[in-house]
């Protein structure tokens, strides 16, 4: 059985760094860490000069002294592939390895991510550098599992030298066999692109104003994303060979062009995700009165649970976040650590595992603070982390509980990659995405983000009441059929502005819209416009109550085999439809002809009867965060300033085994664990 | 006799791509096309690879095909050339035909105007494939026309490839002969940038702080434009050998970096434009009351009548623009379509001509939309282009119409290039004729823009009353002997700061100032300055009425042979000149030394009895457009809302043969053709 | 004796550019600059050409017939060597000599500064052209000194050719002596960065977000102040060999990555400034009722200062400053070319030359206005400066004293560039610097910048009564030892947070906080962060009184040997200690764990008894600057409106002779230079 996510036990951990502190510190450190209840460390992922200084040259001295010591205790190892940084000989020898901006401009030795993973030697490098450290250490008792290199497409995620070229070029025969089919599918007639030889397709280039062909890039993205897999996988392979039955392979954050389901099925047994809330700092939002500025982890941590019901923290924040080139940002505040590695568990994280040790005294990352600070010295967040890992203990019942939701947002990679080659389709996208959480947050209504992912889907959409598919401008058959089974067998499908207007090459299609939904939604859209920016509110009627459309109108004609529901009663189009719904079956399909504003996600949500499920059991304000593992309540509350809940019934805290009943406070940047199943 | 701009009828057109369509959907396109009112197609201009697909292998099949079945239809067709976007092979095989930025990156295959104009491949290359396709089509029956190129300098109109080099070293030895006097003329004592051989000198290059000589940047300017003209001037003299008697050669939009007069002049049979008034959402301006955001493109427009008294549009505008990375706009509202085009033909379009058939499925510009949208269904776009063409044939007595106004704003080339090396003189310009524009507008005062360009004038000088010309730093002998001759006849010239403070160089002039204009004006400009940006309004008294000034000061001293007749009364220098009225002559020249702030250019108009001269007719709102072509009054609301005008004596409205007349509604985004010479 | 900076005399000089005027107008400026009191003309800083035209061609026909003229007449001479902008041919010939960006585009031939100070060839052919032009002028009666290139790192402080990494690495070699100390140095061990070959190591060059290893940076910002300084002194020494005895050399400006100390000792007689306040017209900063703005220029006079403590102003702003890429700015306003120039004169300046006799009319500094405009007409400013220099020769007896202060702002060069390579350094380092230069100059407490510089002191700190040393990050226990010995005999020293943070290679330390400093200022920092952007103002309790921390709080534990004073009352950290002071014999050193607030620097200077010394002589406005040489007392107004000021007791007025005493108005940009020694 596994170490971690493991159905059993919520388990900490730590980031470590022994390369950068005397050999003379590491046995206080691990003893330290593990007196503070941390069990796990993460390490190596940036050593590879330790372990093969010059070319050839493999040199175990300092893992076997590190790791030796560390086998005389409890503690247990994650061990990262360093292959985010390659060596200076590498980099000087084969400058081939080296990614570029559009421009051709190469990237330097000295920062990270500056390889690309599409050449031939630098996947050969890190398969030996992969082999070695994995046939040394995987039998060690000592191991528990293994990172692949680091924050995979963090940073940098487009890609342009020339073995990008070369292996774009094949990825794409592969695909399409001919120039001719090619041409076709990226619609090369427009401006005359015709490709006449495989040797003139290249990855994006630089361009007159910035523009290449939105086909070509969508498929580019799945590049990448195919580039990132099978780079990783050759790693996850060499593991497999040496690694114990029960030790595990992840990798750490959840970055942009990957499809990190296929990604995970290939080569992981589990995602950790890196969490910064801090970075709320950094992004220039306000801080608004909800908290939704921290909260907005929760995003990714839904994401997260996507890829992997079940997954881990690798980097839980506990200092302030920051480059030496960064402007300074904050520490945590008191009790911000625990609340925000609890909102990580809230969303189904095992295993935390915190950023980092002690802060770096140098490098680029030498304020990217740890929980001590370069002294070493006993700090307020030390015994934080330490009172944290005590509570751990107490909920670890949680472990075996999955997160609860009637309501999923449904996505897939081929309209997330295309959003981002489209900018009508992104600003749509992301209104309604944006205008989803907020409101679903606000209403404490849980929900998961569910995937079709390339071979499959992420979760059985049956188990949903109500699904979300906001944009999908593209749809392929296959996906309609899976919809239709939902909806036939009594599930709830919205669609909203758009949806089914491109095919899986991202070429609009030339039947009338919605394309391929037209069946399932049972509606016909006449015409379309972007709303004009300046123009006064533009209102739908739906049922009698007013709701704002939002950037974009689908004109429905009532053709469709649905019913109009809702109408426009603003502007020029004023009468024209704005909601359809076919009922199919036992359940049914809403056409929604704009972008979701949060007014209508709100109305949706209310009239389908899935908003805040759990009102019965608890009350809470709008800027306090609920969340469901089984019959455990997360309550945690973003703010600096105290509130008021009220319980509806007693449930009792799992921590203190007390009875919480009536109205009851939660402290400022404090948290709740609740048993709803039985009474104290 | 052409068959188009004949001063017979006003025609419509459209745009379209055979080769973005199942060749089953030709037939019918073009019978829906003739059905709602449009005899011309535009084809052709990206279409390269359909006659050339490998080098030197040339096929017809295609257009053969497509104009085979044209000609069995009264549908007329206009033939662009396809070298705005050269093939793949092309540019693969000979990269040094590509432009580049100023750091010499290359801009690479996939958009559009990736070329550079001097490249000897390239020039030979667009000749053989002009040729090709004149010698195979020019005699067709179906042919009207043909477009060289599309867009010319848009979107890039800076090159800096090799090629551009290498030309430009020839083309300043023929200007100059020597490095000598190159030196001379650019001034390159200045920072010791002294050339001492012609392989020294290059086009502009990157430089510390992206300092070029500016003397060297406008002599490149000129470069540009002539690169342009010759490049293009190819592709006309093969076509003049093949083309029928009575087809014409146009180009379509109007761009920087090229003397437009000359090169009409030397390659056209006359000018189109490309009309696209939505461009104003995606200016950033706000939108004003009385909608100069969309009327700003009649300053366009005017601009095309200055270089083609009677002109086309070649793309009006019928759908929201878009490229697939840009963020979106909505469609033109109902009425917009017509009002806009109506915007054309009162400005001296005789030809208007949409953009386009029908919204491309694929490719950068999917959301360029056209009439249809890609399913081709019927929809209120074409509705509303069908009734235009009707509209079109009852108006199409104002054909043989010109244009009519007594104020003209005077520009020269030397000096709209030298505004773009000097932002001294780009800040004052632009300030000027926003004015310019703005109160023209506002008040109802119809205007042209006259142009010296290359080897001439635009127009017959005598014609006007009163003409601006705003800021002529550069001013040359032969310049001022013209304007001389119109003084002397009665004109009424205005110049504003900075004339005549530079010669053909861009060079300051070591006079007085104002420099070669001092006889003319006879003003003496004692001290200049740009105001202060945090003072106090600077205010001049011109016969006891209060101007502001605007961003610059020249101060007069008097000394000169005119009359002051503003001083300043604000600041340091007051009691110094402002302005001064030289008599000479039946005519007179002022010399107004600021820039032209709104209330500067009313006091102008009213005080030269030039103001509003339609006031007689009708009063219109401020947010309504007056343009005159001969007896026939266009008036075009902008707005949203509806509006009131009074007609002072009856007109008769063109299209409904109605009477006009007292108070009468002009709906929003309506429009009025009202003929003033016959009452109903 | 030299001929400036003499302690006798303040004098008056112009640049001037002799190369672009015909030879024609040559005599009759000269009699004109000296009719106006200008007894300096600075020339030839860009004349290789003239000198050189062909490579190893030399002629020196133009300066003998220019130097030629001048010695007939009183006027001396400053040459300035010309190697800010190397011959075409050079360049063309050895491209290797020019600068390029981080990405490794060449900045090419055009502008100034392209070259890089590293590249063999270039120094070969400056030490040629210098000694060409030495060899030949240097005994001439009319040359008073000498003026090293122009503006050495001006624009471009950033090195980036492949000269500079092979520079780098030859200077790395001899600081560290081995790869494994560089690596220890920079700590290279982060990210796998470790070198193992020189060959591998680079200037910094383009990475993955723009990261580059902060000691790195640290040392390379060190290495270009290192060489631009031996590329300076290949020409001092040349210019040594032939150089009259009374002959000085200098440079003009004053720069970054630059020791200027270091290089005054090394290469230089005194420094001279360029002063152009009217840049405060471009630097976006709002106009503030304090004139603030212009003063800011003051700022930079008192670092000159601190180089050398008597100077000179090599570029005194005459006219509007401008290339012609930038948007126009203002002439100065009657008085302020006097105002500015006195300024200079109030802190140290003893030389005031004037940029420059006339407008260039041609070039990228066509609009940077001298006194003349182009045309050469007598004009207003050329009144103004001959009024100016009448006035130097009144109050010569200024030249003697040196200006005085009893508070002193400590810097020194490691901190400087360290702040450059770490933002959260750079934040509170100018935040305090601000606050201090603020509150100093609106309170009339007269200050001198100190700097610790390679090799020493650039004064003797127990000349002063309080030193602000606001974030001395980086220290050593040689600056400890320095520091001890003030604070032993009776000084106050001032730290600020962060203090002693880092060591000499910017790593931060490992010991307990302050570091280094943990001794000296007896403080303990238990806990640190910057605050949190959004959180209502932190307030320190000091003995009573609140003062607002800024951007950042150490707090301190207590266990120091120094006595807490001040502790926070605000946020989760109230009662921690935020201020300290440790008395150590007969003086003390203050601890202030935050940025300085304007409210901080107040108080430190109200509590320690220096703010306002000249408050028993005379009340100003906060918005009149207030400087003091000797006996002299300056008070110059930067308003546009008179003020009212008030004396105490009576001062002779230094111009008039006159007796100030009780009210006293001064005029909107008007000064006033008072004896306080002696009544009238």
């Amino acid at each position: 059985m596994q170490y971690l996510i493991n159905g059993e036990k919520l388990t900490a951990g730590v980031c470590y760094y022994p390369e950068h502190w005397p050999e003379s510190l590491w046995k206080e450190d691990i003893g330290r860490m593990l007196s503070h209840g941390i069990r796990f460390i993460r390490i190596g992922e940036f050593a590879w000069s330790l372990v093969e200084p010059r070319e050839g040259e493999f040199n175990h001295d300092f893992f076997d002294r590190f790791l030796g010591l560390v086998r005389e205790t409890e503690m247990k190892v994650i061990f990262g592939t360093p292959t985010a940084t390659p060596p200076a000989w590498l980099t000087e020898k084969y400058p081939e390895v080296l990614n570029a901006d559009i421009r051709g401009n190469i990237f330097r030795h000295g920062s990270r991510r500056h390889y690309n993973y599409n050449s031939p030697v630098y996947r050969r490098k890190c398969a030996e550098i992969t082999e070695v450290i994995a046939a040394r250490y995987a039998k060690w008792e000592c191991i528990a599992g293994w990172q692949l290199d680091n924050e995979l497409n963090c940073e940098v995620s487009n890609f342009y030298s020339e073995a990008d070229s070369a292996a774009f070029r094949t990825w794409l025969r592969d695909r399409y066999q001919t120039t001719d089919a090619l041409n076709e599918a990226w619609g090369t007639v427009f401006w005359n692109q015709t490709y006449t030889s495989w040797s003139e397709v290249y990855v994006p280039r630089y361009t007159c104003n910035g523009a290449n062909n939105p086909h070509q890039m969508l498929d580019y993205y799945r590049f990448i994303s195919d580039s990132c897999r099978s780079f990783a996988q050759i790693q996850s392979e060499i593991i497999r060979k040496y690694k114990k039955d029960d030790d595990f392979i992840t990798t750490n954050g959840l970055f942009g062009h990957l499809d990190n389901h296929a990604f995970r099925r290939q080569s992981l047994s589990f995602f950790t995700y890196d969490s910064y809330p801090n970075f709320s700092n950094q992004t220039g939002k306000p801080v608004d009165e909800n908290g939704l500025r921290d909260r907005w982890w929760s995003r990714k941590l839904a994401e997260t649970r996507s890829v992997s019901p079940h997954f881990g923290i690798m980097e839980q924040q506990t200092g302030a976040n920051g480059w030496n080139i960064w402007p300074g940002v904050p520490n945590p505040r008191p009790g911000q650590i625990t609340l925000w590695a609890m909102q990580s568990v809230a969303h189904g994280a095992d295993f935390i595992s915190f950023f980092r040790w002690r802060t770096a005294a140098f490098g680029t990352e030498m304020y990217w603070n740890g929980i001590l600070d370069p002294s070493g010295r006993d700090n307020e967040r030390l015994a934080e982390v330490g009172a944290f890992t005590e509570i751990l203990t107490k909920i670890s019942c949680v472990a075996k509980e999955h997160c609860l939701a009637d309501v999923a947002i449904l996505k897939d990679y081929d309209n997330v990659f295309d959003s981002e080659a489209d900018a009508w389709h992104s600003q749509i996208e992301q209104a309604s995405m944006d205008s989803l959480f907020t409101v679903l947050q606000k209403t404490h209504t849980p929900f998961d983000y569910v995937y079709f992912y390339e071979g499959g889907i992420s979760a059985n959409l049956h188990s949903y009441r109500v699904i979300f598919y906001p944009h999908p401008l593209i749809v392929t058959p296959e996906r309609i059929r899976v919809l239709e089974q939902y909806v036939k067998q009594g599930g709830i499908l919205i669609l909203g502005a758009r949806a089914g207007c491109k095919d899986h090459t991202g070429r609009c299609v030339t039947k009338r819209l919605p394309g391929l939904f037209a069946g399932l939604a049972g509606a016909d859209v006449k015409e379309y416009s972007f709303l004009q920016p300046d123009q006064p509110e533009v209102l739908i009627d739906w049922d009698g109550e007013k709701i704002p459309a939002a950037l974009f109108a689908d004109r429905l004609s009532g053709e469709g085999a649905g019913d109009i529901t809702g109408r426009y009663v603003s502007d020029y189009f004023a009468g024209d439809g704005a909601i359809s719904v076919n009922r199919c079956a036992d359940g049914c399909v809403y056409y929604y002809g704009s972008a979701f504003s949060d007014a209508a996600v709100e109305a949706f949500l209310r009239r389908l009867g899935v908003k805040e499920p759990y009102a019965d059991v608890v009350t809470v304000p709008e800027s306090v965060e609920l969340a469901v593992r089984g019959p455990y309540l997360f309550l945690l509350n973003y703010r600096r300033d105290a509130c008021s809940l009220h319980f509806h019934r007693p449930v009792t805290d799992l921590i203190s085994g007390a009875e919480l009943s009536g109205e009851t406070a939660l402290a400022g940047y404090g948290f709740i664990v609740a048993d709803m199943s039985r009474p104290a």
